[in-house]
């Protein structure tokens, strides 16, 4: 480890376990005799411009604990982007703190800062060691066969549908809830997840990966409900036409975007109540009902991966030990090396920086509107072991003894 | 008991704890040698018209324990109200099958249902017990101190704010949470239960018990984002005006209503986009976003309080053995005794058919967008033992060292 201080910072969405990552790096870090101080920047690279640290060598064991537990990144996160300007502003109070490695904890947005604030300090002969620990909802870090974050918000969408499914099944419509994943369908495709019985919902699931067409989707309904009388659908916010255009866009009249040019998909319901008119609209199903998942998949209190959890601390150790074992700068990757084996490397930060993994066609039925049992196989392992087992009634019907009896459809 | 079969069915919307109320009639009923079967009718009053039963007598306990555990109504569910012809219907069923106990588990409206039909009987001269066991996520029905299903809700709407108070703190903002309630706000209120912090939101709970106007809302979103530079609010689905209309009403042109009279409220994101369409709009907060909580707050797997289960299980319970010893239908009502002590009553079903408890004044703030301590202290016994303890880092802040150095805002 380069003898100074160390700095770590949280970029990009909140997690449910974030912060198992940031006191897995305080925790490793003030192991080591080289290490002088361990800092937090607030608010990611902003608070390295603005000089917001905290002392976090400061902070006891059993407080850290607790804020390993709660979820969303405790530093405060940013979407801001560094370009030169700004590398500059960081590099000033670097500089002035004795700072020499940066650990920051995101998804690929993240990752890229972190690409060009290392290329830029080498640019201007500032020795800093970068480390890029990964995390994201989305589970779209290349290289990686999953990223912390993305089981426990995987298990949240697993039991909204299992918990929906049963309301639907109680009170017979059709559901559609939308899921977060701009370019992935990783989180949308866990809802499949909570299935147990043959005619469980979601009975159709719609990606990104693939192309979206609203004649399709009315006729999958449509198809489900004149089988089942029901019908739960779950989508992703990114589904998009042929033309890459995305769905939401035909309704939402001003985009707004981030510093990294990226749409605002989540914090509105325009997309769940532009599907449930166009149901309504061409169906005669009269029971229709959308529910935009929103911030809840990443940050409700109390649904949470064990494996998650263990795996977000453990890649962050790891990222310490690498700094400290490796001298060069990278990007912690998962590997999985048997069912179900964990092994982190250091990957190149350029292999994984600004780059987006999407499905493969693998986990994608070829229908384009399920998953393969392989992609269940692949999640399952991650979300923990206290996944609820629903149950259904199984007494045999009574026997009907009147004729001509007047009934209700 | 009177000698025969008895029946239950479940009415309105699913709880997490519905099927624990299922269960508890099943289990007792079936300890009663004047019991011949327990059968269970699907839909409600649906199943009873169209004679679509379930012997529950043949449930073994194993999988009726699975069952309670699992949400929503397992013998599904019913908006349905019956009139004079539906009842007629009813009671040729009900006398082909020699049903002589009736359970009915729903909230006002099902209770209303009971009312109607337990009069019917009466007048048509059908010797029928009628008893009505309370479940509602709104924890609206009168006589009641609080209802099963509601204390469960709670626990997801206060896991909800707590978790999204985290994601604003991490990416500052404006965020709006819609939740439902359509006359009575107390599971709107329950967002303030997993406040910790001086500054943790909701900052602001907005409830039907008190007139809602756009102008006031934006200037205390506004005083809140001035002072904090985030704020989290916490709004019920039934916010009206001072005519007493509502505020969705603005902008939904075709509204859907049941068999009750009632406006669908849920299944739109429509609400949340007009009020954060308004702040955005109206002020010069760039970050402003809003969900909709929809169905998951009253069937998301895995969220439930250990209390509520107990307690849908005992009124249930209480039920059977009031419909045994007492001669006379009735309503099982919950009282609280000492803090915390609960007892059963059986009341008169006219106290509770239809009518809708509201918050009282107690429970509410004088500025009336906040709870009084009173409202936590009544709320604080149900949720059970396993709220989540959220923490914050306490490290002091690295002292400044750059003088005349360019920070963002």
């Amino acid at each position: 480890m380069l003898q100074g201080n160390i700095l770590v910072a949280q970029g990009g969405g909140p997690t449910a376990v974030i912060n198992q990552s940031l006191v897995g790096i305080v925790l490793e870090a003030r192991k080591y005799a080289s290490v002088e101080h361990v800092y937090g920047a607030m608010h990611g690279v902003t608070g390295i411009v603005n000089e917001d640290f905290l002392d976090l060598s400061q902070e006891t064991v059993e407080n850290l604990e607790l804020v390993a537990q709660t979820p969303c990144s405790a530093l405060g996160s940013t979407r801001d982007k560094p370009d030169e300007t700004y590398c500059t502003e960081i590099f000033k109070t670097l500089k002035a703190h004795n700072i020499r490695t940066f650990f920051y904890i995101g998804g690929n947005d993240s990752s890229d800062t972190l690409r060009i604030l290392a290329n830029e300090a080498r640019t201007v002969g500032y020795p800093l060691r970068c480390i890029h620990i990964p995390k994201t909802i989305d589970n779209d870090l290349t290289i990686n066969d999953h990223t912390p974050g993305y089981p426990s918000a995987a298990k949240f969408v697993s039991n909204a549908f299992a918990g929906v499914n049963l309301d639907n099944r109680a009170l017979k419509g059709v559901y559609v809830g939308v899921v977060m994943g701009r370019h992935a369908g990783f989180l949308t495709a866990a809802a499949a997840l909570g299935r147990k019985f043959e005619d469980d919902g979601p009975h159709l699931i719609y990606v990104p990966e693939r192309t979206f067409s609203m004649d399709s989707f009315i006729d999958d309904v449509q198809r489900i409900y004149n089988k089942l009388g029901r019908c739960v659908v779950a989508i992703s916010e990114g589904i998009h036409d042929a033309d890459g255009n995305l769905i939401v866009a035909q309704l939402a009249q001003q985009m707004e975007t981030d510093a990294h040019g990226n749409v605002q998909l989540s914090g509105s319901g325009a997309l769940a109540d532009l599907l449930t008119d166009a149901i309504k609209s061409k169906t005669d199903i009269n029971r229709v009902r959308g529910d935009t998942f929103g911030y809840l998949q990443r940050s409700f209190l109390g649904c949470v991966s064990e494996v998650d959890q263990r795996e977000a601390r453990d890649a962050a150790t790891h990222g310490v030990q690498f700094a400290n074992e490796l001298e060069r700068d990278g990007s912690v990757t998962i590997h999985r090396t048997s069912e179900y084996q964990i092994e982190y490397r250091l990957s190149p930060l350029e292999d994984v920086a600004g780059k987006t993994k999407v499905m493969g066609d693998q986990f994608i039925s070829d229908c384009a509107t399920y998953v393969t049992p392989a992609f269940l196989d692949y999640l399952r392992p991650m979300v923990g072991s206290d996944m609820m087992d629903p149950g259904r009634l199984e007494a045999p019907e009574v026997k009907k003894v009147l004729k001509n009896k007047r009934r209700l459809s």
